[in-house]
C-alpha cells in the first residue's frame, strides 16, 4: 500500500478532476503492475485519457495478474463512468485478491466496488494505511463528500505576521526555496483563488512556471466590482474566471473578450458569495483550490469557515505594525481566536514552512 | 571546560552583577574542585558573599588543588575587587595550569590575570569552547564592552503576529510551558522592562513566582509623563525604576511614596532616552536585561538598534488583523527590514519558541 500510495503521488498535478488513485499488483511476493490516474485531457498521457490506475497496473502485469492481489488507494469504481468500471477489470484479469485504503467517499456509492468484488469470489480488504490515503485524497473526498474543494491559503509573511509593507511592497519577503515550492502546491491546485486587492497591487499570474506541467490551474478571482484590468497579467494564460457581485455589462464584456469567464454570485450583503463559489468550483471538478491572496479575502474565507488548511512561509525577519497582516478578522475575545493544528514544520532555505489544519479530513469521511 | 561551563550556569540566576563563571579543577585526570559565582548580596550563600568560581572550587578541593589543572570559562581576576585576585588564589594553591575560555572582555584588563599566571610559571591557554562561553557570558562582555545590557524582548503571539485584542486582551494566547519558560527567562534577568501602555492595560508584577530565587529583577517601566498608578500591582514587591522624560514633581512624589525610584531620561524629541536608559542600567551593574512590553516600546527598542535577541513564543492560532502586533515599526522599503538569525526552535507544549538573534556577540567581543 505504500507503493501504491507512491504510485498515487505521481499522478497529483495531473488526474483531476479524477482522484490520483495508485494501484500495485502483487504475485507470489513480487510486484507485478504499477500504475496511477492519468489525466483526463490533454498532455503527456500513458495509456487512454483518464485511464484509471488499476487498468494502468493490470496492462503492465498482462498475464500476470492472474491469481494476483491488488493494492489500491481508493476503493476500485463499479460504474461506468468515462471509462469501465475497474472492479469489472480486476475480475477479468484474475485477481484474487483486494486491499483498498479507502472505500469510495461518494455515501451513495461507497462499498459497492468492493461488495462486486467479492460478490464474485475475491477477497476483499480495506482501511490498510487509512490515514494516509486520507491525506492524500482529501481534495477529492472533500468535493464528494462537502461538494466543494479542499482549501489551502498560502501566505509568505514576516515573524510578526506582515504580507507587504503598507505601500504594497511584498516581493520579497520570503526566500527562493519557499517560492519554489509555492509552484508545487500550485501545480497540485485544480484552482488558485485571489482578491481583486492581490491583483491590483501585485499582477500575478498564478500559474506554474519552474517547471513543466500538463494542465495549469484555473485563476479565480473574487472581484465584486469587476475591477480586474484587461491588461492584467492572468491573461496572458487561457482559464481566468473573474467572480463578480454586481453584473455591470460593459465591463463584464470587456473581461470576456480579454478572454475571461465572468460569473456574479451575490451573498445577501451585496459581496461574493464565497461559499456559493466553492460550490460552483466543486461542481466544476475542482478538488483542490489554493488561496493567494491579501488579509481581506482571507479574513473573508476564515470567517466563512471555509480555510481547511493554512501553509504559511515564515521568513526571519520583522517588518512592524504598520505593514499588511495576513487575515482580517474581528474578534471581540481570544476565546474566538481561530485554533490550529500544526501539522508539519519544515524549513526552505531560511523560511520555516508550517502546515496548519483547520479542519481534520477525518472529521468530514466516515467511512 | 563542558563542566565549568555546567557549573556556570548553576549561577545564572544570582551571580549578577558578577559574571556568572564556572571553574572545575582536575587532577591526574579526576575532578577535584568545582565552583561557581556566589551570589553577590542576601540569598542562600556558599562560602563568602560574592565568592568568586576560582575560590569556590579551590576551596572544594583543599590540598588536592596542587599541582591540578584550573578550567575556567573567564579568565581569572588579577585585581582587587570586593575579593582579593582570583589569579593569587590560584597560584597559592599550587594550581600550574590554567584554561580560560575567554579574556576578560572588559579591553582595558583582557589578559592580565593570565598574563599574572604565566610570570609566576603557570602554563596558561584561552579559547577553549570560545563560543558556548560567549553565548553564556553575553550579558557581562555586553555590559563591559557596549556599556550596555545584552536586551532580548520577550513576546507571546500567534502565528500571525498578533499579541492582544484591539480592546487590549491579553490573556491567553500562549500556553502554560510557554508561560512557566518565561518564569525563568526573568529569573536570569538583572531587569524587567516594560512600558506604560502595557502597566496600564495588563497591570503586571513581572517577577519570578513559579520558583524560589534569590533575588528579583529590577522592574524598569519606560513612562514619559509618570502615568504608572500608585496602585499597579509592580509595587507589590520592592526594586521599581520609573523612567520619564517629563519630571512632574507631584506625580514623582506620589510614585516615590509608593516605593519607586523615579528617573528622567529625556531625548531630544521628549520621549524617554532608551539609550540613555541602557547605559544606566547597565552602570547599575544590569547584564541581561528582558523586555516584555507593547509594540510601540518594542518598535521603539528596534528602531534604536537596542534589541539584541527576541524570544517568540508562536502559538498555533490566528487572531486577525484588527489585533495588536508585535513592534511598531515604519518600513518604506522591504530592504530594511530587520533580518534574525534564527538561533533556536522549540517546542513549548504547543507553542514554538523561537530564539532570534539581532545582534552577533561575536562582533562587539573581539579577543
Amino acid at each position: 500500500m505504500q507503493l501504491a500510495l507512491r504510485q498515487a503521488a505521481l499522478g497529483q498535478n495531473s488526474a483531476t478532476p479524477n482522484p490520483c488513485v495508485g494501484c500495485v499488483l502483487v504475485k507470489d511476493g513480487q510486484v507485478v503492475g504499477a500504475g496511477f490516474s492519468q489525466p483526463a485531457g490533454a498532455g503527456v498521457v500513458q495509456g487512454a485519457p483518464g485511464a484509471h490506475a488499476e487498468v494502468m497496473a493490470l496492462s503492465m502485469a498482462g498475464d500476470l495478474a492472474r491469481g494476483a492481489t491488488a493494492y489500491v488507494t481508493l476503493e476500485p469504481c463499479s460504474h461506468h463512468g468515462r471509462t469501465p468500471p475497474c472492479a469489472d477489470a480486476l475480475l477479468k484479469a484474475g485477481v484474487v485478491r483486494v486491499v483498498a485504503a479507502l472505500t469510495d467517499p461518494n455515501p451513495l456509492v461507497a462499498g459497492q466496488g468492493l461488495a462486486r468484488l467479492a460478490a464474485a469470489g475475491v477477497e476483499v480488504s480495506s482501511g490498510v494505511l487509512h490515514a494516509a490515503a486520507l491525506e492524500h485524497h482529501k481534495g477529492f473526498i472533500s468535493r464528494m463528500v462537502r461538494s466543494r474543494p479542499w482549501l489551502t491559503v498560502k501566505m509568505g509573511a514576516s515573524l510578526d505576521g506582515r504580507t507587504a509593507l503598507a505601500n504594497g511592497q511584498s516581493q520579497w519577503i520570503t526566500g527562493p526555496a519557499a517560492r519554489s515550492d509555492v509552484q508545487k502546491l500550485r501545480a497540485r491546485s485544480c484552482a488558485m483563488l485571489t482578491g481583486i486587492g492581490t491583483v491590483l497591487a501585485d499582477d500575478p499570474q498564478l500559474t506554474v512556471r519552474e517547471f513543466v506541467i500538463d494542465r495549469q490551474p484555473l485563476r479565480v478571482v473574487v472581484d465584486s466590482q469587476l475591477r480586474t484590468p484587461v491588461s492584467a497579467k492572468l491573461f496572458n494564460q487561457a482559464g481566468v474566471l473573474i467572480v463578480g457581485a454586481q453584473d455591470d455589462e460593459l465591463k463584464r464584456r470587456a473581461l470576456e473578450a480579454a478572454g475571461a469567464e465572468v460569473l456574479i454570485l451575490a451573498d445577501a450583503h451585496g459581496r461574493v458569495d464565497l461559499a456559493a463559489l466553492l460550490n460552483e468550483l466543486g461542481l466544476r471538478g475542482c478538488n483542490q483550490v489554493t488561496v493567494e491572496a491579501g488579509g481581506v479575502l482571507v479574513g473573508a474565507l476564515f470567517q466563512a469557515g471555509l480555510v481547511d488548511e493554512m501553509l504559511l512561509y515564515q521568513a526571519p525577519v520583522m517588518i512592524g505594525d504598520t505593514a499588511k497582516g495576513i487575515a482580517t478578522l474581528d474578534l471581540s475575545d481570544l476565546k474566538h481566536k481561530l485554533q490550529a493544528k500544526v501539522l508539519e514544520r519544515r524549513l526552505f532555505g531560511d523560511d520555516l514552512r508550517l502546515t496548519l489544519r483547520f479542519t481534520d479530513a477525518g472529521e468530514f469521511y466516515v467511512k
